[in-house]
């Protein structure tokens, strides 16, 4: 037997996803809670390992054995993590390999003063923003291209292509400005030094042609600054087996 | 001169708008500012005096004098706070005595699984809720009525009557109802326990005609509990002179 969680936290005060001896991490708080509640020691399957400080609306973990009790569950965990759902999956079920895609958002918030209440939560940018650069930096982003230029030098990937299967701004409520992204898989990085890097060109310090030619495999050096992780949330996965998790894409996010 | 501004604050980590010796408090910290900035003693006049972990979207003070330069208040408070507008106001303006109306938001998060968003900003209530009772209940707090039974006995008020010009409550995106009110002026508690109140009513707990008794000058004790602060925003002041601030009753709030 498989079980399939979806799961929210806010990772400010987390050093990410992944399981690190003496550091607090999702993994690792959720694996301690599992296994008191289930009696054994539990291994998560993740569909996307988040860094440091990155949050989710819509993750999804897999781990042999039955579900856990939700209310259970919930109460063993620190209450910036939210198992919203614990359900029995197909056998042989794997939250990482079975993904068909993963979206993301990322989350600027572009009002002169900062907003108390986007502190953690979204990149405070009251910088120029042109929008119209954004808007076709993001349509240049759809398709399969080689992002080796969006991920660190040091990254040990087979393969640094990935296909981008959607990618917009969209205006949100509260004067934020959002990026969705889906795309099949994406590297260490790869979303937030996009966003750094549309940055540059939404405030005329780069062209588009420049940024045109860092989606063909050029070095890491060549493309702007890795945005900071407060502003990213992992938003959602899609399998093939079922309708997905987390917001759709255009849903507004709260 | 007299100037007035527009804030925002997270009252989560503070005792409440009102300066006290030795306390955090939103006015304590912005006085400090002002004082430092304008090098010379600041009294502010606040619209609405919120209790600790209340916050605000849109609270108005006025003070003395001309504007603080706002990049230098927003550097010299704290993060939780910020002063979004510091703009000249007409002679004799007082934030306090010549605001015609304030709006509160209250909101309940009603999903199962608490957020982790959601903690310290919304009440979380995955208990049933009738929503037509909370509408009626709404329907009838518009207009004249005696808020004795919704504040605490010890207050000390010349009249308990208010006029409540708006409130309705709507479905906010994420599983988050939310409570709007308008009215002249509002008395310590009130909301909160507006609130405790209608959401007995919405579990069945109470009836609505038990609840349309309470409008005429009960005791406190006959009313229900105070729900608490965080879920609670100062929305709106509206001023005879200008468009009112912050977000509008029917916006959907961030």
């Amino acid at each position: 037997m498989v079980t399939k969680l979806l799961i929210e936290y806010d990772g400010t005060d987390f050093a990410g996803w992944a399981r690190q001896p003496g550091l607090r991490t999702v993994q690792g708080e959720l694996e301690r809670a599992l296994a008191t509640l289930l009696r054994e020691p539990v291994e998560l399957t993740v569909a996307g390992r988040t860094d440091r400080g990155v949050h989710a609306w819509g993750q999804v973990a897999s781990h042999p054995g039955p579900p856990a009790d939700l209310r259970g569950l919930n109460a063993l965990t620190p209450p910036e993590v939210a198992v919203i759902d614990a359900r029995p999956a197909p056998d042989g079920f794997d939250a990482r390999r079975d993904a068909r895609s993963r979206t993301y958002c990322y989350r600027v918030h572009t009002r002169r003063a900062a907003s108390p209440f986007e502190r953690h939560r979204a990149l405070h940018w009251p910088y120029r923003i042109d929008r119209e650069a954004l808007d076709a930096c993001a349509r240049m982003l759809v398709g399969e291209h080689d992002f080796t230029a969006f991920t660190p030098t040091e990254t040990d990937h087979v393969r640094f292509e990935r296909i981008v299967l959607d990618a917009h701004w969209r205006q949100a409520p509260g004067d934020v400005l959002e990026f969705w992204i889906t795309a099949d898989a994406f590297m260490r990085h790869m979303n937030r030094t996009l966003v750094g890097t549309m940055l540059q060109v939404a405030g005329a310090r780069r062209d588009l042609d420049s940024f045109a030619r860092l989606l063909e495999g050029r070095p890491r050096k060549e493309a702007g600054p890795t945005a900071p992780p407060h502003g990213l949330y992992f938003a959602r996965v899609d399998y093939d087996t079922d309708g997905g998790t987390g917001p759709a894409p255009d849903t507004p996010a709260e």
